[in-house]
């Protein structure tokens, strides 16, 4: 019964955006009764914030999953980076937009979504350094990865009022390629070199 | 009048966002009478629409000021790379994010904002191009200039609800090393050997 809440809710953030979600409305598509879902979720609040937990931890494990058959060598990066840029095209990236716009304005919300906000961005940062086997111990590389998720997160803003996919999938097959040379060159000695040219 | 009118939208749509502004609440923030507001913005959607259309002429022209002194050299791209990102954490972005998300769930708002959100979409690609002294005759260029810009707004969305300036300003002087490498480099001499290879 919980998990058909939580998935009717993400099901209305999506159609209806954050001010179209009622509980009342998730009630009726769970099939489920007010006093049950009241039981569960107190507050409007406490369910978009669980209902975009669960479908993070859904997406987890279906990115682990699809991680596995990941190929291996040259082919590597663009293949993570499409991924990437899937996954922030999909559902739980227009739930969660919802929910960060909602916040900006409601300090109530907001209590709730910037420590899952943090966790979700912790989480994607940890698996993109794996998935891209980036040393973060070398200078330049965790700035890398995180632009890196900046871009995918950028892209999945784009896509939500027309469809990007190929757009998207030009420029993450330049950026794959962009990135692995910077991995591979030592990704800040050109800053390093103009810092100390600045300083003297 | 207008401008007045137009200033307190955007303000609105920053402090309370979307849902939370209505006309009323702007005639009385611009100190205009409900019926001098009507005529000149007959709905929400057409001030809204307006009001963010009025803050992108104004932010361009400031734009175009602050280039003209921006720094030659090889310092160039980390400055036009940092007035990129405050463009995209500046209250025209918050305004316009309000809108695009409120956009996605509302399709007679979405037919007003798409051709902005289109033209605004161009104006700051050709900016970008210009800024950068970028060379889109060549391959890989373009997507490069693009994925600058998606990068910008993803780092715009990850603004809004914390304060995230300085993570933002050591991503952008890494990412203008690594794009100034790759212009210079050819950016898709390794697209394009890897694309022959997979052929074979």
């Amino acid at each position: 019964m919980r998990a058909r809440l939580l998935e009717a809710t993400v099901e209305l953030l999506v159609e209806r955006g954050f001010s179209g979600t009622s509980t009342t409305l998730v009630s009726e598509r769970a099939g489920v009764s007010r006093g049950a879902q009241l039981h569960h979720f107190p507050t409007k609040n406490a369910l978009v914030v669980a209902a975009v937990e669960h479908l993070s931890d859904v997406r987890r494990e279906e990115l682990a999953a699809a991680a596995a058959a990941l190929p291996t060598g040259r082919r590597r990066t663009r293949a993570v980076l499409h991924m990437l840029g899937d996954h922030f095209a999909s559902p739980l990236f227009v739930a969660a937009l919802e929910l960060w716009v909602a916040a900006r304005t409601d300090e109530t919300l907001l209590e709730a979504v910037a420590p899952l906000e943090q966790r979700i961005g912790r989480e994607t940062h940890q698996m993109a350094v794996e998935l891209l086997g980036a040393d973060e111990s070398r200078p330049g590389v965790r700035e890398l990865v995180q632009a890196t998720l900046d871009l995918v997160r950028g892209l999945g803003l784009a896509n939500t009022i027309t469809d990007d996919a190929r757009r998207r999938r030009r420029i993450l097959d330049q950026w794959a390629d962009t990135l692995d040379e910077a991995l591979a060159g030592g990704a800040r000695d050109a800053r390093d070199a103009r810092d100390t040219e600045g300083e003297r």
